[in-house]
């Protein structure tokens, strides 16, 4: 008996004689046939004998027969299907995480710029309370709550004492408009903080347990998505959000950095200076296994690892 | 008959004879009698005679009497009344020209940094129709109010095609929160312009008649206030806003600049490019006049400047 050959691309699956003409085919219809091609091939496998897949001067042969016309349409369509269906599929919940962390990066730079206004237009009416309260978001909430008297009485300063000028209703108003605005951006930024938390609880407790959401975020971020962060060694992760003193140290020579974005970790700040090297590394070392443990979809050991970190340095 | 001498200071009035002894003096209680300190003198003209002001060497050693204790404390309140009340005064319409004008460019940086946020997060849902609409506003507005399925109607895809992630209610959640966020945002900054609006229609018709609200109030701006605009020569408005430019002439000897904020005028858009720096150099001319009347309170001429100007440049 000859052989035959079984051929399959994107766009169907191919029978093909000793002579390399062509036998039998199904095209593909849709992109659930494609991902279960390998169905359609066992099929084939039942109805002929000998078959086998192309190789060498076989495969090159096969391939020449699929440069005729006939087929262009389909090859188009079914690589555009295919190209959206892997684009559909690559929105993973880390890509969520790393919007979430930026947008609440982009919140508080706003809440930045705002409050700047907000205080400098506030000052006209009431510079002694601006003054007074450092606390941005009391700042704010307090001069939406209370009125001009009240808010000098808790400084102790009696109304007429104040260097604000008589601002009537109406040039209040904007500045009020603004205040609201604030307050509503401050609590956009809790919601995201808490959405932030609850994705990293679901794709990677154990990241989550020993970073916190801000500084596990931040990594996952820099370094792309989970599975890159999951490829980094524990060197890489210490220094990551570190790029500029790390360029700095190896251009000019001047000190290495010790730590990136784990300097807000708050193991760091409570332990004295001359730890904080030491601590960093641990940490990374940590950060290393638990993101491995996650991307593998492995058990919560997240408490276990913070602990022995936290007995190393008590 | 000797003379006596009256002198007022910040803390009161006060009556010397001869020897520069104190004979009667009158301490002022508040701010109200400061101010009106003129009736206390005309009192003191009725009661006594041959009353002068002192001169020269008279008044070196009224002053030194002056270097008696007992005045500090006087001296120290008196002086900070009277700075608490003029800057209580300083606070005019047009410093809340400056901040509303401010906080509209505020919020619109504000709206880009989320807007961008919010299109490369959507875009992971819906990209088609991320894609296909530019305008930041009606952006925001549709996809809060209509689903993705007849998001993607209107730009004629079907629902199947799109390479947008089925995001769950969840992930969608904080996505369409920012959304509404950013629709809170262009509302407020619709309603700071109104009261922009307002305000200048009040303290500067004239200006706003022929600049309009965002150039008049940025001229105010860039002076300072009304009275050091109404203070600059033409040549200077024409070039507010072109400060880099100007330096840069000045500088390098590259081409001097036609104009600054002038050059968002509808007027300078309308006509052909050669006109340009006719038209701002006719515009600075006319807003020179405008802010004078401004300022010093004069009658409505505003569209009768803008008429002359249109005609000119038909």
């Amino acid at each position: 008996m000859h052989n035959k050959y079984l051929f399959t691309n994107i766009i169907g699956t191919f029978i093909f004689n000793e002579h390399f003409n062509l036998l039998d085919k199904k095209l593909f219809k849709n992109i659930e046939q494609y991902t279960n091609k390998e169905e359609i091939e066992k099929e084939f496998s039942k109805k002929y004998t000998n078959l086998k897949k192309p190789e060498g001067k076989e495969l090159k042969k096969i391939l020449l027969s699929f440069k005729n016309e006939q087929f262009f349409n389909d090859f188009y369509k079914n690589n555009l299907k295919i190209t959206k269906a892997a684009i559909k599929e690559s929105v993973k919940d880390d890509l969520l995480i790393m919007q979430t962390i930026n947008n609440i990066g982009d919140i508080d730079k706003t809440l930045n710029i705002l409050i700047k206004r907000l205080r400098e237009w506030y000052a006209l009416y009431n510079p002694e309370f601006e003054n007074a309260l450092e606390n941005q978001e009391k700042f704010v909430e307090l001069i939406l709550k209370k009125d001009k008297k009240d808010l000098l009485k808790e400084i102790k300063i009696n109304e007429k004492d104040s260097m604000g000028a008589n601002l009537s209703k109406e040039a209040l108003e904007p500045i009020m408009n603004l205040g609201k605005e604030i307050y509503q951006l401050f609590q956009l930024r809790e919601k995201q903080e808490l959405y932030l938390n609850k994705l990293m609880k679901k794709i990677c407790p154990n990241l989550l347990a020993i970073a916190g959401d801000k500084i596990g975020a931040k990594l996952l971020e820099q370094a792309g998505s989970l599975k890159n962060l999951m490829l980094f060694p524990a060197s890489t992760i210490q220094l990551l959000g570190a790029e500029k003193a790390l360029f700095r140290h190896m251009k000019t020579g001047a000190r290495s950095p010790k730590y990136g974005f784990l300097h807000e970790h708050p193991l760091i700040a409570k332990n004295p200076r001359q730890l904080h090297g030491k601590i960093a590394r641990t940490l990374a070392d940590k950060i290393c296994i638990a993101v491995k443990v996650d991307y593998f979809k492995g058990k919560f050991i997240g408490d276990k690892l913070l602990k022995e970190i936290e007995a190393k340095f008590k």
